[in-house]
């Protein structure tokens, strides 16, 4: 069961949360915006359900709330930001304004940042670059649950990329997905429906096909995308890495089986070989390469052309990377947001500790 | 059945070959180089097993062998690069070295190419990058032969992408794949013997899940990286994509349907949005992050801790990206190249028509 509350009400909540574990002003709002993205966007699993997680780190001291965010090397076109061990939903946002400042210059802005934490959904960052038209990019690292192809050992996090590409009539492309055949959040919401999941998703302990929803609780791992190596698993792992890479090994973050857990009773891994995770930011200026214009007038060309694409049967139409994440947005803009009444019961616990009310 | 021999005898048959549809001698050394950096690497299906595909290009008036390639337009770390109609097999190492040229200045250079045409390998590309300690990353559209998640129209290519990440002592971390869950090349070798495909590979015209390995010519389509829904094609449509739109929607080729086909028979579709295929290329200077040296140090981190990942059941060890293109390579420049007798036979009949002995 669920309730519904407006994206206000739940702003308003959070806002308080995060001021309540000493964030500024700004940095609240930045960090409010930034997770309610995912609930807006219909990635439930990415938005107010953590932030019960967010204060746990808090407490664990794994996560400051005063950071002093630095731009710690940089060149007319990239920048190296250390994020001060701050919340990723702050250090985000920060590193890709930095990139687009550079792109303003330089034509493209790229930035890797060490010492971050969780960031929210990749596609709110990649986003941050369509009013100044410009191509966005966003992807970050996270805790080890993927065995690489051939592999059983929890060896890469599910290291989303996102790509946002501005159109002109058209709404944007927004591109946003982890680099496994499924995201944690899918396995989570058949758990709680004690339903199996599709072979493909995940393995056992040794390295079987599994269709259990719990085989991760059991010692077992998510699977790359393509699930196998004869469906392209190699693949998944592959882009699973170069996130891994372009996060935290440009960056100095920690990186691999390395990476700081989110949950903050897991302990941190011993010989850490960088400071916290690790994210890669990009902003490329349309106008670098062609007009504006131009190039979004034949952007509305491509999605409309991709949008009528002749379907499949069974399927009345094409869609285009965002569409559902749009539609969800204005459906849940006009009607509310729903919270399933596990996640409303541990919003009243937290409310509780910090007198705020839900 | 098929015959060995050394790269020495198919560069200079090739080199030949080039200069016999009127490439210069530098040009001629380019593509080659280019050519067979495909059957070095056990690619077998993008080497000289295409050269009279490319001749046949040449033959219809769709490749230019003596191109003007120019920079259209640039910025500090971009520039837009139109390749004339020449080869992309010299089109793609030209813009490339702008890529580098920018990077060394900039931090990172970017380059998207319109009116080129097949490059060949995406890694060899990237490759150029390695020795200047820089990422290098290459990508290109291509003929449609894939359906988006949801459709059964060719929309696009198998659009590949490279990323090459240099190491210290151990050798470079090569990524090259195609967005499909596989390449046509694999399908052409199981047509070669007969025998089927796995499910998730390809689907009939109708949009149902096929074996036939043969179904691109009944009217079906090759699947996104992650075969379907469930398994995250939307992935794999989405990768191939963007790949799309960085190729030709930012430098005004053409893209999705649109795209010029290999097959010098095809007739070229009507109102082409752009010209010629499009390619992207990327080039990020290590230190424009931190220092070489010390990247380097963790990349050999990186590779020997996921080399000594625990295996699965049934595999004796986990393969980084690159690894069996390199024992390939080596292999084959000790003990030659085998190439396939039907290709062998093709390549007799062509350098009878340019006097040319294989």
């Amino acid at each position: 069961m669920e309730k519904i509350f407006s994206y206000q009400q739940l702003y308003q909540f959070t806002h308080a949360i995060f001021t309540g574990i000493g964030c500024n002003n700004n940095d609240a709002t930045t960090a409010a915006e930034a997770l309610l993205a995912a609930d807006l966007r219909g990635i439930d699993s990415h938005g107010i359900a953590r932030l019960t997680g967010y204060v746990r780190l808090w407490e664990a001291k794994r996560i400051n709330p005063l950071p002093q965010i630095k731009i710690v090397h940089e060149t007319p076109s990239t920048a190296t930001v250390d994020g001060d061990a701050g919340l990723g939903l702050v250090v985000a946002p920060f590193a890709m304004q930095v990139a687009i400042e550079k792109a303003k210059v330089a034509g493209t802005g790229w930035v890797s940042v060490r010492n971050s934490n969780h960031f929210g959904i990749a596609g709110y960052h990649a986003m941050m670059a369509l009013p100044h038209d410009m191509i966005g990019i966003a992807m970050t690292n996270a805790s080890a649950l993927v065995a690489p192809t051939f592999s059983i050992e929890r060896m890469l996090g599910t290291n989303p990329i996102a790509v946002a590409i501005p159109a002109d009539k058209q709404p944007p492309f927004v591109a946003d997905f982890a680099t496994t055949t499924a995201a944690n959040g899918k396995l989570e919401l058949l758990q709680r429906k004690d339903a199996p999941a599709p072979l493909g998703w995940v393995q056992d302990k040794q390295g079987n096909p599994s269709t259990n929803a719990n085989e991760l609780k059991h010692g077992g791992t998510l699977l790359p995308l393509g699930s196998d190596r004869e469906h392209g698993s190699h693949k998944g792992y592959a882009l699973g890495s170069i996130v891994d890479i372009f996060s935290a090994v440009l960056s100095g973050g920690s990186y691999g089986p390395w990476v700081p857990p989110f949950p903050a009773y897991v302990p941190m891994p011993a010989n850490m070989p960088g400071t916290g995770l690790g994210h890669f930011f990009g902003a490329m200026r349309i106008d670098a390469f062609r007009p504006a214009s131009e190039f979004k007038e034949h952007m509305d060309n491509w999605i409309s052309r991709f949008r009528n694409a002749t379907p499949a049967t069974g399927h009345d139409k094409v869609l285009i990377p965002g569409d559902p994440e749009r539609e969800t947005e204005a459906i849940r803009i006009a009607e509310g947001i729903p919270v399933v009444d596990s996640v409303v019961d541990e919003l009243n616990v937290l409310g509780e500790k910090f007198g705020v009310m839900l």
